[in-house]
């Protein structure tokens, strides 16, 4: 584990994204909230929210990091659902891993949610697209 | 959550793959054992087994489930490392978060154990490739 | 911690509710989708679901049972809301436990949703209100 | 999630209540030492001490505190016992949650001590009764 | 992890010892209840009875293991204190981890609560002692 | 649990160490890389560096502290392996505890991963060996 504690307490913030493809099926039920277990987007929001807290128990090698703030979105798309997860600390070391287990959880909960009507989902594209504060300075996934 | 407890007993098993796409250059020093951070092929092997034994932590409505056996396996492809995981239990409910739990922990410590060296690491394709035992029967992917 | 390794397997199930007594400033703002911090019925539903499986994290002398099904509500009553929740097993031990800390957790983050709107809530009326399954036979509060 | 990181670290306190009715049975076994569990003052008391460091695993909504100090007391009145809690930190929100965590579960674990002897046990009245630091002041429930 | 699904549930049993050495002076504040942050041995052994539950999240290749009954006792000798342990179970494979968890922890957190005196502490002898039950038959460490 | 919020953040190491005593056909398997269940000592090294970070959630009294560095070492001597930890923070308290737990984290670990072939291995010599940083000074085992 890289040491730290010499690098100095600065806001940062890293943003991740990730999708679940799913069939046109989840998708209806989704939209008339048909589904047997419940809100899909809620649930998937809500653990992916916990777990970025969550981060430093399941990434043997991640810092623990002082979660500020997390922002997690799961919205329809053409064919699944759009993970998209914003997360802020004021702490010494960066929080993608954070980011990214918030959407990795998010969607997996997602999966689990409607994995009695489609055994065929897939959870794709999940990546850093942003990051600001810190030594390394600002990035973007577009650049 | 579904109530499973009149469900019998009955040995199950779950299979899961995924992949983390990265750089050449991430190869090349996981091939030499020169990743900065240490053996990432073997850290992301263990950080996915006890990921495992999480699940019902991570996942909302996921059953704690017995976890009686994980392999789990990351190995360099042409583009990046493939995950694979197969969990097996004797419980009443099946496996399949477990087994995709395991997966994204891989991914995303080989992701974490690398971002020094590549910030594009993308985790892709991950999803259920085979289950076996319980009510709905045995299942592959390919089928 | 007592003995439940010779004890049968048996379904087992506990019921238990608690309340949140709160303004109807909170009420108002629940029933019109309005809290900032957003759905806390939900919220506070999934905490309490996650929570049971937590159990003998929490309670020292608590056995680890196989929380086979969840059932909680959160539904707003004159003064606050109730909470009420079902939990069953097949397993060696009963499954109060599980019962009230989901009501108490699911009660807490109702707290939380909204403390920034009333800061004093109260917790009240956290009890086990049935059992069924088990060596004790079954029983309610109402006898 | 509420964004904190701009918060500035200050010292702030939370003071919590709640209280167990139970049985004058369970209320002589507990002055005699005489429960089968053992003494359920002491495990409450430990109990409540280590939930408080549990509080945003618990609270999905609650940002990870860094608990600088926990009291708590579980002293028997007369229709029950007293649980009181006073935690403080020095960082950027509130620890009301840890605060209310640690009495419900030092309460929950009064209730598993005794529940072989008083299965009719209630937890009542948690509430924060003061806080203090941070943007929001000084508060008490009596003001 | 080694794979147990197809193991019987059968009854098992193991016991485990250590030791932590401290000096003249913590024993005697252990005797009078002196100690500044409180009875160390009582709190020893929740800590221990609480951790034998954390086995499978420590120990990377445990399986989760039902934990029916723990006993750990914490008691004073020569040079020191003895702990024990013994932990019980009806599963599909053996809990020798459990016990000498229950130990470690125990022991540690005898250690925490005496630091501000002794800084010389030694945990020491931490070892299975017998075990019983499983395929492997019974088994002490005086055969 | 003694209050540090008026402390100040400063930076502050421990360091620990033990050993695990163990068969010369263990420590043979080990050279040869010839175990059953895989590599002891990286899974040790692993399954220390992840307790470090659990050990507020292990012993009741220790403070939440930001671990910013941890460096495990699980070395073959003559009779077994010697396991050394180094961990940092810049934190308002010691982390004697966190070098502890991961060395007996470690160490169990070990025993954990050999134990189908030594069943009589032993944890022994589990002690601070040095601290540095906070009011009580800079310190050593061998003063």
């Amino acid at each position: 584990m890289v040491d730290v504690s010499a690098k100095p307490v600065t806001a940062r913030e890293a943003r991740a994204e990730g999708y679940v493809r799913c069939s046109r099926a989840v998708l209806d039920l989704v939209a008339e909230g048909g589904l047997p277990k419940g809100d899909a987007l809620a649930v998937a929001r809500i653990a992916g929210l916990q777990a970025a807290k969550r981060t430093p128990d399941l990434i043997p090698l991640a810092h623990p990091v002082a979660v500020h703030a997390v922002e997690v979105d799961v919205v329809p798309v053409e064919d699944g659902v759009r993970i998209t997860a914003a997360v802020r600390t004021a702490d010494r070391t960066g929080i993608e891993m954070e980011a990214l287990t918030c959407v990795v959880v998010a969607g997996l909960t997602f999966v689990d949610m409607v994995k009695a009507v489609d055994r065929r989902t897939v959870l794709d594209g999940v990546r850093v697209t942003a990051k600001s504060g810190g030594r390394s300075g600002d990035w973007s996934v577009d650049e």
